[in-house]
């Protein structure tokens, strides 16, 4: 196993990559390994590249604040007393979450999902449940997972770990082909794979930026329906829409519990909690004929992943959720106006600097989310990263990255989300300047 | 996929668990599920089964002051700002942790382990760090692990999720039998397989509570070399030894980087932290030549598992560590007191009560940790374990829990950690008079 020299042994033990799981080389995970060396390298130059949220919302004292918001839901709601208040945040608890009760009511009053508390489980931030599906739903090489391209890296991350294939669909003005869907399920059982669910984002997409409409939601669906798939339904910017009636979530249209819904606290309270969740409503049977959730397997498997999700993390969460009535519409009113407004910032700008390379230069005008896409005549690849952020100090993301193989070579992802309004009023016009010497070079 | 009732659909998705991963209806992860549906089941039962640490040393206030404390540090260590220090406490940080320096120093304090902060990925719990090791070990189903039976549930659940199979090696009086893991190793090796590192815990075992002596320490470590396989050791009960000088640990000896070391904060900082570690210093090269620590390869993993561990939570386990000169030993010296008065307890108990059946029944006499295994003259499984709850009102486990296949029939594990001096008193009185019931029936 070990390398040695020919003479004497190695001074330490080494390993040849080839001898480590592929994920370990796989370019979906050095992607994110370029993307960080990239911004380290140029500390300076302004980062619309992260889909970070902002960090002006954070607050130190708020750690303490929520927990005592739990804590005292604990003793209110549960008639908890101190020991097991106690008991509940520092202990060992359950692998599905210790305040899932909490979540059930939030998905209700802000996405009108009306869920069990034990149909759904806490993980640590929305990737491990997308990992805990994958998992759960590759059996063996056949399995395959479908996602609409460009798609977001942690999904492809998670199926390489458990070595599942995600085949490309393409996504298109309305969010999802549907006919390209149909036509690529059919296309893997002739094959004789399985195709087991597809991947979708049907708000304000990473990195697509694209959004369903209600047609193509009630389509999608019926297609699941009809297919005999799964959809894994994430959702991590519903909240930062344009204002006005949002339309449903899949998961709050999914009468035969076609839909695993992923959901994140990471843009809405804080990622350093790292707490998400999965609604996983379906129904299990095992081999002794005995029903129980798909919840209930995933918080299995995870207890041999991670035990159970932080219950002080999950506390903070609670309490932020507790203390604004369960909503994060409301607990979120100042974070939305802000990104609204961040994102407005950008439609204007390019339309103020680049509107003179039309059609050379396009852009997508989502309503909502942290992301717009530039679609631009020259190759946008990492070369050309790092060229921008050299000689223009403003760092975007390659769209390719989001194409498994090829893809997007001419598009690059603007996020918004993590900058103050100087910095990205300053970094638009960094990128607008480096855009505009490119085209005209 | 879906099972459907032959005259209409089921009135929503139904999934046979055939059609899931194997491991959600593995015998490792129902052991789980079966051993806390017998806690629930008989909520007024004295549990001598969980080895979950004392819930008299929580303190809903520490939270607070550890991460005051952390900040602090990271204020006159590192010289961060307000904002620096708010955005490593919420914001998205580095997939291996951002603590690992201060970690690195208690290793270097309290085990003689000297590595860089590189050299280590802060994880979910130890849980995680076996399962990324476990992920990274596993290229094909050549790849086996071995492991000193009885064996944790956690690395056979961990392997099981990765497909990679677990091969019992003896135990025995010295923690390990040397001579049946290099016969295990070459067996494997003519079978086709590649047995990539022998799972291992040093010091106090769970659950066979037996530790290794120093010769057989430094024979393991040159078997090891000899047979160039990776030693996992996990060590999450040393700091709660019997006093005077302690044996190094495997990884202090280990000139070689042949050993792979587990950390857990869960005993002697809090479970709901969520925090442990893996030391991971061995030299991958890639397919370039380059070379970079094992550590930063499971991190990239890492990234697709969990994205990383909450700062908040690293947040509040540094903070105890700073404020203990970066000892453990120090924080935990009533941890460790209270540990020994109980199993001295215990030990004294048995002696009382059941040396009159020596040597049917018999027991050993560990001078640490949480955990005894008592030998008796009879089965001692699942079902026993219901009946002795339901008349006797005391828990305990099945060793046969432990072990993949056959083994630890006749032997029970009593764990002394988690209760009172009154409860456990009684939960010994109540199990000796089931043992004696259960002997002269």
């Amino acid at each position: 196993m070990s390398t040695r020299t020919s003479t004497a042994r190695a001074e330490h033990q080494e390993l040849r990559i080839s001898e480590l799981h592929g994920s370990l080389d796989d370019p979906a995970l050095r992607s994110m390994d370029f993307l960080n060396e990239v911004a380290e390298s140029y500390p300076t130059a302004i980062s619309l590249a992260a889909g970070r949220p902002s960090e002006q919302f954070f607050d130190v004292d708020s750690v303490g604040e929520h927990l005592q918001t739990f804590q005292q839901y604990l003793a209110d709601v549960r008639g908890f007393d101190h020991a097991r208040i106690t008991r509940t945040l520092f202990q060992y608890g359950a692998a599905s979450g210790v305040i899932n009760d909490v979540v059930a009511k939030h998905l209700s009053i802000d996405e009108g999902i009306e869920v069990e508390p034990a149909d759904l489980v806490v993980t640590v931030g929305c990737q491990e449940a997308i990992f805990l599906v994958a998992r759960a739903l590759r059996t063996d090489d056949r399995d395959v997972l479908l996602a609409v391209a460009p798609t977001y890296v942690g999904l492809t991350g998670a199926a390489r770990l458990v070595d599942m294939p995600v085949i490309p669909v393409a996504g298109g003005p309305r969010g999802v082909d549907l006919d390209d869907l149909v036509s690529t399920v059919r296309r893997c059982r002739r094959e004789g794979n399985r195709p087991r669910a597809c991947y979708v984002m049907p708000d304000f997409a990473n990195p697509a930026a694209a959004s369903m409409d209600l047609d193509t939601r009630t389509d999608l669906l019926r297609m699941a329906e009809d297919e005999d798939i799964l959809l894994l339904e994430d959702n991590p910017y519903g909240h930062f829409h344009g204002g006005g009636a949002r339309l449903p979530v899949l998961k709050a249209m999914d009468g035969e519990r076609r839909v695993i819904y992923f959901g994140s606290f990471a843009k809405t309270v804080m990622p350093g909690a790292r707490v998400g969740y999965v609604v996983a409503d379906q129904t299990v049977v095992n081999s002794q004929g005995k029903h129980a959730p798909l919840a209930r397997h995933l918080a299995s498997v995870k207890s041999m992943l991670t035990v159970n999700t932080s219950p002080v993390a999950q506390g903070v969460v609670a309490g932020k959720l507790v203390s604004h009535g369960f909503s994060l519409a409301a607990a979120n009113e100042r974070e939305r106006s802000f990104y609204q407004d961040n994102l407005r910032l950008v439609l204007s700008r390019l339309d103020e600097r680049l509107s003179e390379h039309n059609p050379q230069v396009s852009w997508n005008t989502p309503s909502g989310g942290f992301f717009v896409v530039l679609t631009v005549p020259f190759v946008a690849d990492d070369a050309e990263l790092v060229r921008c952020a050299e000689e223009f100090g403003v760092l975007w993301t390659p769209m390719s990255h989001f194409y498994d193989s090829r893809g997007g070579e001419r598009q690059l992802r603007i996020s918004c989300s993590g900058v103050s309004v100087p910095d990205l009023t300053d970094g638009l016009d960094r990128l607008c300047r480096y855009v505009s010497t490119r085209v005209n070079s």
